[in-house]
């Protein structure tokens, strides 16, 4: 007998729609890769990725003619050697929509039973997916974990607890009556579910999970089958996922293809063509602006959910814990070396003057403070390895270079970015991040994402100044969290408003250990939709409900 | 002090929020336009349209630069002879913009409570809003009154419902706190319903008022400003809809401009511009497949709802009531001269014999029974008139020509077109319809829309190989509805599994007093977006969920 997931997991499905709807804080898994925890998981994880190196990474899927696979990682800067199928896609999408029908004939309870199974396997996973986020993304272990995993995770079972709230609203059937002239008719009426078919999920290089695991619940939830296509220096952690989904899906007595890996290569991309793939009936991408464009261009007639980058900012107006700022502020801007849709990258500073307290601070030495804050943060290596993290690809290395070179002719360079010792791999890419000062008219340099450790300290004339430029800067070019500190309850209004007309939430005052980037599944909604940095919010019931549809039929009674 | 509308409507919403789940019978306005019921209001409501005619409308919105409309009565094929505003588009986005910021502010409970009004209004306003769809649309007066009057409102209330639970489902805060490290964090977070912009509806020649009004409902309840623009044949009945509705706003203390009317001609089209201007965040469409295929190329990054049109079939297996299967499909294929979205064209009549009963009759035998039953229903000018309205416009009579050249050279002309004479209207453009006898090796005849009176019988050798066929065409060529009559249960099966997979709804021996084509608001889905005839659904949660967006802020406690 096949096992009743939907049952087994009911409780936390019921906790997760109660959540949803509450938005208050709950998280099911820890997002600590403490031993205290979790015991021998801690290296059985480690040892489960280490046999993964140097292997081909087998899937039995259909439509392979070949391997493929050139993954680095930023620890060693040594390939990972594991090899990927090759994928003949006419071969592979037959193969998925002969796995559709079953699936949604199952109906809604099966495949969120099934839904909820997957992503309770992925995270206890997440210490093997924790290794291949590190050695592909370059994040640091703890962030791999959380980040990559549980929190992952948990945006996964956000989308299903969405997709469930939204499937079992729909009534299945009414007994409909009314009279036409004297006459009174009665029609029995069937309301049938219906995936759109097959979705293609792109995921990034930086936090591939996180975006991708929300995608494919929603989908597969729903009914549809899913296509993953990982970028190609981050391949891992989206098979891991795969592989498990597939498991799961077997063991339910599903077609294992209705979710499949897509491998390309940097040389040889093939996003575009699934994009415009008729048969693609749905695309979720994460990625660059340029390429989200692209889709939103061509993708005519698709679903299409993206989330692309933006301009995040943090305007300084005053505060009254300077110290707890710096701290908070200066960790922010390096976590990850800045390799995060919601890391912030322009800090503005008025020229007239940063109130702390009573006193007023210029913006050289409210930027020295900041400085100092960081280089304090940085000045262990084992503590720079746990906020930095490694540099996920060459191109960021370029991107410093270019910015040292702009910030050398056009302002100053307050903090040179240099490679750090990482104390466990010595060959490690590092770089502490570069902090450019520039001037509010410098709008050409900083009113764009610069994706890495890349940090511009803005002077403005003044707090509403800074705040008018940043949320222009959000409303035309992107941004999905920006920060501002004041004490001015006036001044925190004006702000609210500000960031909230350019789509761009904001994070007030926010001081302490949670990081500012932090996004917790259940509470906090991220992307607007209303900037160009994405048009798909986690998690919102629009991210779900356009992905079923619904046939109905009438008969007369 | 404003009035309440939320408090006034809350019962009807109450009743409309339910009745959208269990999608049960539920009106609350009577579509009999009865002077039993209505008294003096049907009197009044011709003279208010006869005192529009040969007069500037007169809407005081912003950027009126001249005057333009030359509609003209289907009826009496003279000019409607009513002017109104040409607009300048900058100067009336830029109002449209403006007003939406105290809209917005206003909050959900208040919009829907304005719009609920805006909805009583359209009904109050039924009979002059009839005779303007009657001369315009050229459909019979009860038409014009049922589906152009509360049929079409109830949609509207319809789409408020969805609008209204989707919105107050959303939390508005949230207390959070969770422990980071040994630190605990607490954030007051704040979600705010945010509008995308502006919103443009562009309503259809036939059946204006049915798609447009969910459209405005959709768009104004979640704080967007609209635009209407109507079809340059059938201006009349949306200016009335937008008159009714800024004045509803104006009371409210609303800015009028929140719903505007944009007008333009057929030599001198605007639809494109409104499509592709940056600030249209939103566009439903209805109209054609052609340009709706444009929109959906060309509106990127745009919200786009289309329902454009399909090639709806009826498939004859078998039935044991000849008679009552004869009249009401005669009747559906008659209906307002086949000039709606809904009607069925294509008649699939098994080769192999079509069962009645223990008789079996040949293609010959069915095909003359239900041309005959359609001779007997508009043997009599009155009744034909009520059935069959007018031709819409003069290009609906150059496709039957071309359509009984076909006939002749391929086909058989089964029963031809002519004008009847209409008993009130002696000027009316009049069709009965052309039925042509085609094979089913004819699909570059049938596989296509032909809107008009021009209907195929088709002989398919069973009705498996016309289901097949009937069931490919939706799914390729779009269909919104789809009819099969049969008294085998397991073809009954079959016919709901393949019109299903086609994305059709499928009605299943409907014999009686109801239209085959009537689809009742907060019961029947129409358009299910799983094949070209549309992308959006009347009304499902996806019509609404995507047209707000949440924006949030998280302040540290």
């Amino acid at each position: 007998m096949m096992p009743d997931y939907f049952e087994k997991h009911q409780e936390r499905l019921r906790q997760a729609v109660e959540t949803i709807q509450s938005r208050a804080a709950w998280s099911p898994f820890s997002d600590s890769p403490s031993r205290k925890i979790h015991g021998d998981a801690v290296d059985k994880g480690l040892a489960a990725f280490q046999a993964r190196l140097h292997q081909p990474f087998e899937i039995d899927q259909p439509g392979t003619i070949g391997r493929t696979g050139f993954e680095v990682s930023p620890y060693t800067q040594e390939p990972l050697g594991i090899t990927y199928p090759k994928t003949d896609l006419d071969v592979l999408y037959e193969a998925a929509h002969g796995a559709i029908p079953t699936w949604r004939d199952a109906g809604a309870r099966a495949r969120v039973g099934v839904c909820m199974e997957i992503v309770e396997r992925w995270n206890k996973n997440s210490f093997e997916s924790a290794n291949a986020v590190m050695h592909t993304t370059g994040q640091s272990f703890p962030m791999a974990f959380a980040g990559g995993g549980p929190n992952a995770q948990e945006r996964g079972l956000e989308a299903i607890a969405y997709a469930w709230q939204k499937m079992s609203r729909i009534a299945e059937s009414a007994a409909w009556e009314r009279a036409f002239g004297p006459a009174q008719v009665k029609l029995q009426k069937r309301y049938v579910l219906k995936p759109r078919g097959i979705a293609v999920v792109i995921a990034c290089a930086t936090f591939p999970t996180w975006n991708a695991y929300p995608a494919i619940m929603a989908n597969l939830a729903t009914g549809n089958a899913v296509v993953v296509k990982p970028h190609p220096a981050t391949i891992l952690p989206m098979a891991l996922a795969v592989e498990s989904a597939r498991t799961v899906l077997s063991e339910a007595g599903f077609d294992p293809n209705l979710i499949t890996l897509v491998v390309d290569t940097v040389a040889e991309p093939i996003a575009k063509d699934l994009v415009a793939r008729p048969d693609t009936a749905i695309v979720d991408f994460t990625g660059s602006a340029q390429f989200g464009a692209w889709i939103e261009q061509n993708a005519h007639g698709k679903l299409v959910y993206t989330e692309t980058s933006g301009v995040n900012s943090v305007v300084l107006e005053s505060t009254d814990d300077l110290k707890g700022l710096a701290q908070t502020l200066g960790s922010a801007l390096c976590l990850f070396s800045k390799q995060m849709c919601t890391s912030p990258q322009n800090v503005y500073i008025p020229r007239k003057g940063f109130r702390h307290g009573d006193t007023t601070m210029s913006f050289d030495e409210t930027a020295n403070a900041l400085v100092e804050t960081i280089n304090g943060l940085l000045s262990e290596p084992a503590r720079a390895a746990g906020i930095l993290g490694a540099i996920q690809s060459e191109n960021i290395l370029h991107l410093i270079d270019r910015a040292r070179e702009v910030g050398q002719a056009r302002g100053k360079i307050l903090r040179d970015a240099a490679p750090y010792a990482h104390p466990e791999f010595p060959n490690a890419r590092t770089r502490t991040p570069l902090i450019l000062g520039l001037d509010i008219s410098d709008t050409d340099i900083y009113s764009r994402e610069w994706f890495g450790p890349v940090i511009h300290f803005i002077a403005a004339d003044d707090a509403e100044q800074a705040l008018a430029q940043a949320a222009r800067d959000a409303k035309q070019f992107g941004a999905i969290n920006s920060y501002a500190y004041s004490t001015d309850p006036k001044f925190i209004e004006r702000a609210q408003d500000a960031f909230g007309d350019a789509g761009a939430n904001l994070s007030i005052n926010l001081i302490g250990p949670m990081p500012l980037t932090y996004a917790a599944a259940f509470s906090d909604y991220h992307v607007s939709g209303l900037n160009p940095a994405g048009n798909a919010t986690l998690t919102d019931a629009s991210f779900v409900s356009g992905r079923f549809r619904i046939v109905q039929t009438r008969t007369l009674v």
